[in-house]
């Protein structure tokens, strides 16, 4: 038993306990202020976070793990286009097993406060490095710089803490030991029962390049907290926001008392890819994946005997019916579309519109002039850079243009396009890889071109004959191309019940009439579900109980008393 | 919503809160007492009971329910070897897929309260119709007359009713809805969120020909609770139990208002297996099995994208290293190697005994001695017919007896036959199909006999080096050939801690120095987890949160409210 470990537990019981009580009452809660001018090192937190991750830059990254054969790396940064010259050790997938298996034992015998305390002060750690971190998604994932800090921050350990708390429940429902006693015949039998909790083994954690630390975060700490070592596999272009958390973690299991190696890192490049091969290993218990529904489903199909917790694609749709004020929707809905160009799990894709129009407080719009509105207002956040910077910020992958330019030429042959996608100079970052969003219009009956994920800033206002129609295709579409989220404009109360109803059934997570600054997509720890497993989205819930109850397993031993 | 159904939570409420406060606190708990004369109908319950039994036999059985395609039904008793002459309906799979999914929105649309009281006020039900059940079980399944009542009947009403504790307290875990506040700049934005449990689709239920009520309700009504239809597969030698049990579920289905297609009974026949094609079902969104492990590992890796748990083999170990008095050893060892000849999941198969013998108060007595005393007190109940019957029951398939003569021809090449299996003359039935266990001393290294399950009263003696390589042994048999439950004798403290650790990490249940009137094997409900999910055993446990958090999932909608 590590003493350290219990003096953790005790250091964040009560941030755990109020995490808790948030799961359940599902009310706003935050461990972590958002801004960054209130983390709690102040200016000079950011100073040196900016300042490791720059001095970081074509250098290697230190990481003291087993199993080193050779050293790769080939990031660009989104913002510079160049590359980040960092190299990192490539590391042989059966050592690293190994050695997780040889951490396990120790890290299994800890109890589940000590096990606890140890993650909850890594995620303590991960907040103090913040900086470094939201620097190293920013030009990695081409997040804008406050998404990075909060998206892929404090929301990100944020999800983590609630994925601890979860787990923590689980475990608490198995007490650790129990009195029996009963008749038989004319004995009494009496038992002492003890229940051991046993992880389930070695979990890999597959991440995405866009968004890595959101998905990381819950299923490695989950997966730690019942006691799995983690071995996490980035996407070779992000690559460096995970080997700062993978480092952090070894160092905090190390000051406690574990082994490191309870979380390593494991790359790989594109020529030589080894997802399968980590699904596919003998000591693979859990798989944790984010990422292409292409290979998703490959890994959904495969990962037995491993669990396999998923999130992989959102074709994600909007149906809009009437509405009071029309133009604080169309912004809502255009800044939506824009933010971080559409590269969110949550980012609207289908927006679905009746042919006669929509409904307002003045009359009705028809559908066409809907697009032109939507194009128009998107349009004005493209135009003004400064504006657009924040909104939009910069594409992951360079492929992302080409798929742009091709649905461009689809569209157009198909429908029309209503807003052209060209690149937009960031302000600070002129050579950054920018797009503003193409959006298309179309008729229902094109969905070979929208009944999948485009993955990037491409948006298809669809025509349909009617308003039941809309809801109709839009949750066909959710159901199967995989919604996560979904968003509705209605001041019909019993459309928007039967919409509710429509989604719901899709498993796709509603969001109603929403307009103001909060982004339609944002998905609140502590509250909001996220994916439902009902559609081909992904499988696996941020957090439910089903996400962490099987990730351990109880044995049991019981002996007679007197 | 069904008011009928809220009357039967507000009915069972009392009783679901007490088995839910016994899951937490895991003592001795039942809601049925297990002796008949104690059942609250009196006399006149078993009299009906059994009147409506044999009035059964001979006729055709009557379920109205949707599909029949034609009669199937070849049961026949292991008590009297005479067929039961019942003809079942045998139904269209497709059809009743399509009537569960009919039947599926209304009763997704309950809440879980008023799920539960159906549920239970099923499990009432049944409880009623009990010796009718037990009757059934016996002469389909072979067990004693006590056996069905108490094990088929009372303890797998309170496994049932264990699951319905777990699904409650899943359900209660997501509250209904949530507000959330939060600022965004300057603008707050209020959300009001619902969350709904969304049922997985329909299960389907395969069951086991030797003990089918005790995995097949908790199956049933964890499914039922959370709102999934049940589509029950019985195995063909003994499709009574569940027929009766589809029937009352049915029965009080339609009485609480909802479709009694929730609940359907799927048969099949030797020449015309379904089960592939149940698993393989687009419309399947949940298996249960508990059957062989053959069919059951197939099961396993074919289930998806469908949910599986699953019940398969049961290589149970014993490790005898040192003991007190002996003589309470071997006789609890005889009897649980006796218990309904060994079907049961839970009983041993391999004893392991250090070559050096065992110690024990009065000295030392060697391996070889060891076996012959556990042989004779085996054939001191064979011995005698009133006390063999009520132990040893009957073989459930004719197959065991084949079963039983091969291992003892290997068993006397390899080894020796330390007792020697041969019919016993039941004092009620003289014809009933009975076997007295079989006793095969052995060297360990014929793995090849005793690695796996030889499903009967087969039990082998084995020798081993000495007491570390006896317990090394029979942990890896353990692990390798999936181990439900282990017994370990053994005066040394620090050897027993040991043979916790081992079966442990094997993922066997371990029951330590348990002499007595208590059947080694007996698993409690409310008390003991059966299966890990560690070893090939299975993959799920009666009962934790994982056996029933992933059977529903979660869908929800946010809207803003001023």
């Amino acid at each position: 038993m590590s003493s350290a470990a219990s003096v953790l537990f005790e250091k964040h019981e009560a941030a755990l306990l109020a995490a808790a009580t948030a799961c359940r009452v599902r009310g706003y809660f935050t461990l972590f202020p958002e801004t960054p001018d209130r983390h709690r090192g102040g200016a000079a937190a950011k100073e040196a976070g900016l300042a490791a991750f720059r001095s970081q830059l074509g250098r290697s990254f230190e990481l003291d793990q087993p199993g080193a054969i050779d050293r790769c790396g080939s990031e660009i940064s989104p913002y510079t286009l160049e590359p980040l010259g960092i190299d990192y050790p490539r590391a042989d997938a059966d050592t690293l097993f190994a050695a997780a298996r040889d951490a396990m034992p120790a890290w299994a015998g800890a109890t589940p406060r000590e096990r606890l305390g140890v993650c909850m002060e890594i995620v303590d750690r991960l907040y103090d490095r913040i900086f470094e971190s939201a620097a190293a998604v920013m030009h990695t994932a081409g997040q804008s710089e406050l998404m990075s800090y909060a998206g892929s921050g404090t929301n990100a350990l944020d999800r983590g803490v609630e994925a601890l708390a979860y787990a923590h429940a689980a475990m608490l429902d198995v007490p650790p030991e129990a009195l029996w006693e009963r008749r038989f015949g004319s004995t009494t039998i009496r038992l002492r029962k003890r229940y051991q909790l046993v992880p389930r083994g070695v979990a890999v954690c597959f991440v995405c390049a866009t968004f890595p630390t959101w998905n990381a975060y819950p299923a490695m700490l989950a997966s730690l907290a019942t006691g799995n070592p983690v071995i996490v596999k980035p996407h070779p272009t992000a690559i460096l926001p995970m080997a700062l958390a993978v480092r952090t973690c070894r160092e905090v299991l190390g000051e406690a008392g574990f082994s490191p190696n309870l979380v390593t890192l494991c790359l790989d490049t594109f020529d030589a890819p080894i997802g399968k091969v980590l699904v596919k290993h003998p000591q693979t218990a859990i798989v944790d994946f984010t990422g292409s529904a292409r290979f998703g489903s490959w890994v959904e199909a495969n990962a037995h005997p491993a669990l396999c917790f998923s999130e992989t694609s959102g074709v994600n749709t909007v149906v809009v019916e009437s509405v009071d004020q029309l133009e604080p929707v169309i912004k809502s809905l255009a800044t939506t579309l824009s933010l971080f160009s559409a590269q969110m799990c949550t980012s609207p894709q289908n927006i679905y519109v009746p042919r006669d129009g929509i409904r307002h407080a003045g009359g009705r719009v028809g559908a066409d002039e809907f697009g032109a509105l939507l194009a128009q207002s998107i349009a004005s956040i493209a135009a003004d850079p400064k504006r657009a910077a924040p909104i939009m910020a910069a594409l992951q992958g360079a492929s992302t243009e080409a798929l742009i330019d091709g649905m461009a030429v689809q569209g157009a042959r198909r429908g029309r396009v209503l807003h052209a996608s060209a690149p937009y100079v960031h302000p600070e970052y002129p050579r950054a890889r920018t797009r503003t969003p193409l959006l298309l219009g179309l008729d229902a009956g094109a969905r070979d071109l929208y009944g999948e994920e485009r993955f990037g800033p491409i948006g298809f206002v669809i025509t349909t004959t009617g308003r039941d129609a809309a809801l109709a295709e839009a949750a066909a579409d959710a159901k199967a191309g995989g919604g996560i989220t979904a968003f509705l404009y209605s001041t019909d109360e019993a459309y928007v019940d039967r919409g509710i109803a429509a989604y719901s059934a899709a498993g796709a997570q509603l969001t109603c009439n929403l307009t103001g600054p909060m982004p339609l997509n944002f998905a609140a720890a502590y509250s909001d579900y996220h994916v439902t497993g009902l559609n081909p989205a992904g499988n696996a819930t941020l957090t439910d109980l089903a996400f962490v109850a099987s990730r351990f397993r109880i044995t049991q031993s019981r002996a007679p008393v007197a």
